[in-house]
């Protein structure tokens, strides 16, 4: 029935319309263009639950271009989600809402991922780019794009900085291509073409739809105006006139209501029908069903952490990137939902899981991804597979200065709490001779400071493990673990425990808890305390050494807990760790010195440029004797 | 004279071999597999000379893939540079050497920029796809890209990544595209595609050479083994008697040197032709040749900073991005060298010079610069611009949290003694309805820790002024300007004067350096603790106002101001910013406050978001209160 799909795509239109005005803020252009689009994968394409927005097998729909978010809560709140009724679409962008001014994962359900600052989404953005090589190297059949085409970017027609072929990038990626001439009203043209992706099964399938931004605005269609401003009560009424609409603001007329509303049991009869398949598989395959269900729930296999690794002194120094791929080789058989690789860095960050092949094309089952040189794209795809569904535990890795090229990514892990583990090897000036560009200075203290994730520097073996710990635990907060290339020794002190308070004694030789001097360390660094401590020591001080793993969990601790480990009326304090100083006045306080590096590295042998940039055991006593 | 280009050819491959081997560190495939091309274009193609690297109208060289560096040091002293002698190549990867582990162009002359981290270059990061999809667009016909297509990987072959057709995509960006298949031996090959890529004028080039990693290593050409470790002494040894090389380590053939050698005499006659050339232009077109010549010496004009505007407090409150603007007009007409723009938000960030049209294809005169939505490649370019010449003064723009997708290219710029000026607007959760992906939290403090960039957060119009002076005015270190969405008061107190010092006190009723409390605000904040200090006054306070606009340039004041400013004694003290409070212990000691935000925006009207999250003048008499 074409007059009620009409109606109801023009219900998603003014719903989108309606509540940017009411907010007198949003972005109407895109909810008016792609309507059809959204109206023909919700009503009819897309295999969902409303009244389950977790269902595993449901189909997932990410709307690239974040700001166009009233398109997609208009067509949750048809579909019958109950994230989004017909209040909280009034309380678009007002404090608490469901309905913020960018999708939110973790704010509405039905929304699979954060996607605000994409702009124009896939079609120019470098980040995109990787991905989309990816998924066409991966043949990513089940992947669908559609493509927005409107000829419209926020400094007006896309002509003045983009004139490139997406179709021809496109195919050159790998992909499927299929042209869609009228998105405005083509609902045959946009089904087709659907339905012509579905059967390409070994590619993913771009689908470029023409669409008039603002469709349907007599005065702003298919103008920058429209995209990121109310149309204002004048355009609104011009609009309602112009497609026909003489409802009320928010109205859903009852035969678009009663149409939508059949969703509610079909996606129960979805769910139940997939239910009863996992029912009869679960029987056939017991092992396997296991698995795939701890990956749909997210309930980590009891007992796992008893497969990680500890560590005595005795134990040979290693660096602690090798100690983390102990770790991720004894994780791999406990936990079925661990999967990730590097950047065109494995034999570098050493991520390989050795029971594991690499995960391609040919190879779906296997758990060593082969990212390339893609940084920012490797911690987008970690993001997805995180929020895919709980059990999943995506790793990924690169030298720790690269962050820069995905730091995006990573503050989308954070925000949308997707658990994904950072393998930032080649920690610090100890890389040595590849130099600056490649030595980071300034990175652990910018994720001390960036919000909801935690940033982890072991120093040894137990606290590579410790690291793991914690990081396979917090499955809604991502974890950075910054780890050397360098050889560093497994000290006395050291445990898997204590990593989880963020910052623990590891050694001491004073009593009452009152120390001469607290030395601090970090990662590599907490070796050079722990020396420097050892000769303060034969000269008589009480000296305390305090490993620092993680800023945040020590900031979480009790009052009493963080008092026992550094007493407020310690001032003599002095910390050492390779990399800015900046932030560390918290800990030493104002009466104490931290030790570091606040200018770029240098090429040179590690051992060089530590004595030359004052990283060393001598620099602690001084520092200490000048404390205390 | 063929045998004499292979003996070139071998010599620049076993500087690089031997050189690698006395460091036992770096990457000799490239440099063997690139030879060839190196040594037509440095030999028989490009214009420079090696007295004068800084000679304006040079050809310049660019090597991506910045680890084969030796390539390119090798192809300098054969040139005749001074800056690397063969005591140099003997210096590889040594403390203080001028030949480092990567090129960095501040270390050595005649490396035009610092390439470390750029992977495999142009081939399939995102950065080099913007980058590369801009040079299209623009049809940059005097840019030619050599693309070393040796199908090798750091983790193996390419194809385990990486499937794509980079020709067919680069067709789609706009590009030429020649294969040279045997980029090995093929000499004429190169030249014939040298020439032809010349020849096309209106779109850039890309050569796809096809070469063996490693050539000439018997045992491991061709494998990843010869990316990055040295050969070792028994590999070397083959590979010497396989390419016929009887020679010690860093040996040039005489034949070689002399046939080098002339580039020094041709080199200084290129230039003295170019200057002849320019004095004719001089006489004839005065006024043009000034501000040519204006760009090539750095020298900024004089009195230019009095076409800064000044504000006093009657003048209507305005956004700092809208106070950025009128700055960057004010400038324009005095600063020839002044030349940018937005990643498709000029509307937003405000950074359109009025008086020119756009940088385009059919207009290169016009000086605002459309880089669509790609934030890294603008980043790049700018660095390009800076570093092109010194009298550019590239500016570029986005929201202040985008600084995330390229601040790989910022760190470049700080590194590299790129003068960019990053004007970054919608500053903090005070743009409001677009929620946390949009808000800046962590941004000024990781901006703050990184080496050598300067951030600078202006409250008003005459803060804004003076962040531009010192932006301008710093041409071996980038700025960071954090601007405001919302509208500001101008506050009485603020100087450009005072931005340079980076910490200043704007208003104070105390005496003999004194205050009961120091309230310390930056940018939109500011306002708030000069209201809080008026309210405190009149409850018998002695309150001093600080704006701390700048952290690093504060701190490199003298002592005596630093402690005119914040006197030591002076303990009470609560600052108030709308960001992490990470890094303001240093600023406010152990016995101040803090006041910011350590968790994520919110989507809701900025004034709400303010309240909830606490930033208020409430806030401040509070905590002042509890300070003193
Ligand atoms: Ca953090
Ligand atoms: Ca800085």
């Amino acid at each position: 029935d074409t007059s009620l799909v009409d109606k109801s795509v023009n219900t998603i239109r003014f719903l989108a319309i309606d509540a940017v005005e009411k907010a007198n803020s949003g972005h109407p252009g895109l909810p008016m263009g792609c309507a059809p689009m959204g109206h023909v994968l919700y009503d009819e394409v897309m295999r969902y639950n409303p009244k389950n927005p977790y269902w595993f097998n449901r189909d997932r729909f990410v709307l690239s271009a974040g700001h166009g978010c009233m398109l997609h809560y208009a067509l949750l709140h048809l579909a019958g989600y109950d994230s989004v009724k017909e209040e909280d679409l009034k309380q678009f962008r007002q404090w608490g809402s469901k309905t913020p001014g960018h999708p939110e994962n973790f704010e509405t359900p039905g929304i699979e991922v954060t996607t605000g600052p994409l702009g124009q989404g896939i079609a120019n953005a470098g980040i995109a780019n990787e991905a989309c090589s990816l998924a066409g190297h991966w043949g990513l059949g089940k992947l669908i794009a559609f493509y927005d085409d409107n000829h419209i970017s926020i400094d007006g027609d896309t002509e003045i900085a983009f004139t490139e072929s997406v179709d021809k990038r496109f195919e050159a990626l790998g992909w499927h291509i299929i042209w869609v001439k009228n998105g405005n009203t083509g609902y045959d043209e946009i089904r087709a073409a659907i339905q012509e992706a579905k059967s390409v099964t070994d590619k993913p399938t771009l689908i470029k739809v023409t669409t008039t931004i603002g469709f349907g605005s007599p005065n702003k269609a298919n103008s920058y105006s429209v995209h990121g401003a109310a149309l204002g009560a004048k355009e609104v009424d011009a609009t309602r006139q112009n497609l026909g609409w003489p409802h009320e603001p928010f109205h859903v007329p009852e035969d678009v209501k009663k149409h939508w509303s059949r969703h509610t049991p079909e996606g129960a009869a979805l769910e139940a029908e997939w239910n009863a398949k996992f029912a009869a598989y679960e029987k056939k395959y017991a092992e396997d069903a296991a698995e795939l269900k701890s990956i749909a729930d997210g309930v980590l296999p009891a007992g796992w952490e008893k497969a990680l690794p500890t560590y005595t002194p005795e134990i040979p120094a290693d660096a602690t990137r090798n100690l983390s791929q102990a770790c991720l080789n004894a994780l791999a058989p406990v936990l079925p939902g661990l999967i990730g690789g590097s950047a065109d860095l494995a034999s570098s960050n050493m991520t390989l899981m050795k029971m594991f092949g690499d995960f391609q094309k040919k190879t779906p089952e296997e758990r060593n991804v082969r990212f390339g040189v893609r940084e920012h794209g490797m911690g987008a795809i970690c993001n997805g597979i995180a929020l895919h569904s709980p059990g999943f535990i995506p790793y990924c890795a690169t030298f720790f200065v690269f962050t820069d090229y995905m730091r995006g990514a990573m503050r989308i892990s954070a925000l949308s709490e997707a658990g994904v583990i950072y393998v930032m090897t080649h920690d610090s000036i100890g890389l040595g001779e590849d130099g600056p560009t490649h030595q980071p200075i300034e990175h652990l203290a910018s994720f001390r400071a960036m919000p909801n994730i935690l940033m982890l520097r072991p120093a040894d073996g137990n606290e590579t493990a410790g690291a793991y710990k914690v990081a396979v635990e917090s499955r809604k907060r991502p974890s950075v673990l910054a780890l050397s290339r360098q050889k560093l020794p497994n000290l006395p002190g050291t445990s898997i425990k204590g990593v989880a308070k963020g910052g623990y004694t590891i050694s001491d030789n004073s009593s009452g808890n009152k120390p001469d001097v607290i030395l601090i360390g970090t990662g590599s660094e907490l070796e050079i305390a722990e020396k420097a401590a050892d000769e303060l020591r034969k000269d008589g001080k009480a000296v305390r050494v305090v490993s620092f793993v993680s800023w945040e969990l020590f900031d979480e601790q009790s009052d009493d807990y963080k008092e026992s480990v550094l007493p407020a009326k310690v001032t003599a304090r002095v910390s050492i760790e390779a990399g800015t100083t900046f932030g560390w006045e918290k800990i030493v306080g104002s009466k104490g010195k931290a030790i570091g590096i606040d200018k770029f590295g240098a090429s040179a042998p590690a051992g060089k440029i530590y004595k030359e940039y004052g990283i060393t055991k001598e620099a602690v006593i001084a520092a200490a004797n000048e404390v205390c």
